[in-house]
């Protein structure tokens, strides 16, 4: 009780390590890059190349959101937390996450087909199993992005465009996201970066200290012209009041931010990326796997926590398991853990 | 058509990268060191540190299952090649792997309760959502590693020893099977170096090469006693004849015996680990993949068998999209590729 995760080793230009530990030796290693940045664009701390490029995939759905209100989609169709929080989301696929999409389609006149995410079994197990069991198959709402694509499909019905193509990099719908994502990560995104997310939306490959440093200004505002700060900190503070809405039961990003009870908002996104953010502190996280395991981004993520100080010591406690995981086999029996190696590994 | 997968970089003191691309960037990226080892113990190419301990896991149930031959219990019971293939594989849960266990475990007068291995759902997706379907649950006999443990339960019964705690590195199934590893491996295991295998049973870390020198003994014979020698060539003939039993529907242990047909032993183990063996060639394959993950570990064995030129024009063409992997959307859309990275990355 009481002992940090961690501690990390000094900021520089090495990655750190989170190691996979079996019986007494280590039997897999993951490198991870992470920057801490603050609003002034200043790297409070860095571990490895942080200038390299890496895709955010779902890391960034919060900066995604934002023409979601900056339009007055989200006033007109009087969107609720929960539903902004899902805009935001990788979602579980659970009853309530489904239920939560459903009932927003309806409301704004369209329909789960409208969502041109495809569909695949739910991300929450047993959920997925009761599916199964109940022999249906899942459809787009299941899909972990469903709520963000509800938030696409939600602008383009504001605003009286055709929403069929709302993935597509040339539709308006896609043009108003990256303009939002390079305004607020200040950086121009070169078009060799665009790529293609599980989703279908482009992801776009931005460094990864940019990456941070856009966090740092969306939950402080500083430097965004006052409409664009007022609408990230109306996403930022339905994602910190809706947890469950962001990811659900037994998941890392919710857990994490039910840890820090507000004080900072959190996301993972796929290929080992974490994004985190204080508008407190006035930092933004980024943190990449270098090769892409989920299962050590959220370690990195809780070690960086543990680093910068964001968590108290309950808080600490309740995420505990996620970050320093103990390896169970199928009989239940300890043969392992997950964790931070020491420093001068 | 026709160009071959890799070229991999040449040998020397530095892994072997597999790496992951979306759009036109590289996503994530998996450091692979490999072994190829002839049957005198001489490395016929190395990447990365090669006397580097790691945990086998299932990439070793070939050598687990000598004792099952060299006791005669494979005799006693009239044991199948699919059976024999069945106790080295770490398979999907189809309903024609756990039916063979079932009828495996009756014939010899035991039953899946005493299966040490615990239970999980199957690998095989669609398999384990008929199960769900179905209402029920998984029992051991889907535990991927059940025809092991069936076979550890015959060699117990065969000497009237008693079956309970067959998994326990005290056992004296236990004491054969690792007394095996070292003769074949020509390594002295060290006690510090044991752990506990997902299920449940001990997997003891030894030096890459020892385990790629141990594989061209197993196939060859060269070097081991007249009787283990016959052992692992009829356990290394089931495997190669029934490469369905040792993984199954979708899975790469299965599509490249096929594709070699015949010619060499393949089987991955837990942790981005993978075994090969050509008795043809004389030489053993053992590669880990550094942080663990198996999507880059079939790609890595691809590479090598190309190297060696294991595989003709219609085996390499029959494994290329299990090599070089296309990686597709929830839609079906294809967003980037697994390959090997071009040498000198």
């Amino acid at each position: 009780m009481g002992n940090p995760f961690g501690p990390l080793p000094a900021p520089g230009t090495r990655p750190f390590i989170v190691e996979v530990r079996r019986g007494s030796q280590v039997e897999s290693r993951h490198p991870v890059i992470a920057a801490v940045v603050d609003a002034d664009g200043k790297t409070v701390a860095a571990w490895g190349d942080v200038a390299q490029a890496i895709f955010p995939r779902s890391s960034n759905k919060a900066l995604q959101a934002l023409p979601l209100v900056e339009t007055g989609a989200a006033d007109a169709f009087s969107l609720s937390q929960a539903e902004l929080a899902m805009a935001c989301a990788s979602h579980g696929g659970e009853i309530r996450h489904t239920e939560t999409v459903a009932a927003w389609l309806a409301r704004i006149g369209r329909q789960p087909d409208d969502l041109e995410c495809g569909a695949h079994w739910p991300y929450h197990e047993e959920t997925s199993r009761q599916l199964a069991r109940d022999r249906l198959s899942p459809t787009s709402l299941h899909n972990n992005c469903s709520g963000k694509h509800a938030g696409m499909v939600s602008v383009a019905t504001h605003l009286g465009e055709d929403i069929r193509g709302y993935v597509s990099p040339d539709h308006p719908v896609q043009r108003r996201v990256t303009a939002a994502i390079e305004d607020v990560c200040a950086v121009k995104l070169a078009p060799g970066m665009v790529a293609t997310d599980g989703c279908s939306m482009p992801t776009i490959a931005l460094p990864l200290h940019a990456l941070a440093h856009g966090f740092a200004r969306f939950v402080t505002g500083h430097g965004l012209a006052p409409e664009r700060a007022r609408a990230a900190r109306r996403i930022a503070a339905a994602v910190a009041a809706e947890p469950f809405f962001v990811a659900g039961t037994g998941r890392f990003c919710t857990a994490v931010m039910l840890a820090g009870q507000g004080r900072f908002i959190a996301k993972t996104g796929a290929e080992g990326v974490y994004t985190a953010a204080s508008a407190e502190a006035g930092f933004g996280i980024a943190l990449k796997v270098l090769d892409g395991t989920a299962r050590a981004a959220q370690t990195a993520l809780g070690g960086l926590l543990e680093h910068l100080g964001w968590l108290d010591e309950a808080g600490r406690e309740a995420i505990r398991p996620l970050v320093e995981q103990p390896l169970n086999n199928w009989r239940g029996i300890s043969v392992g853990s997950i964790g931070l190696a020491a420093p001068g590994f």
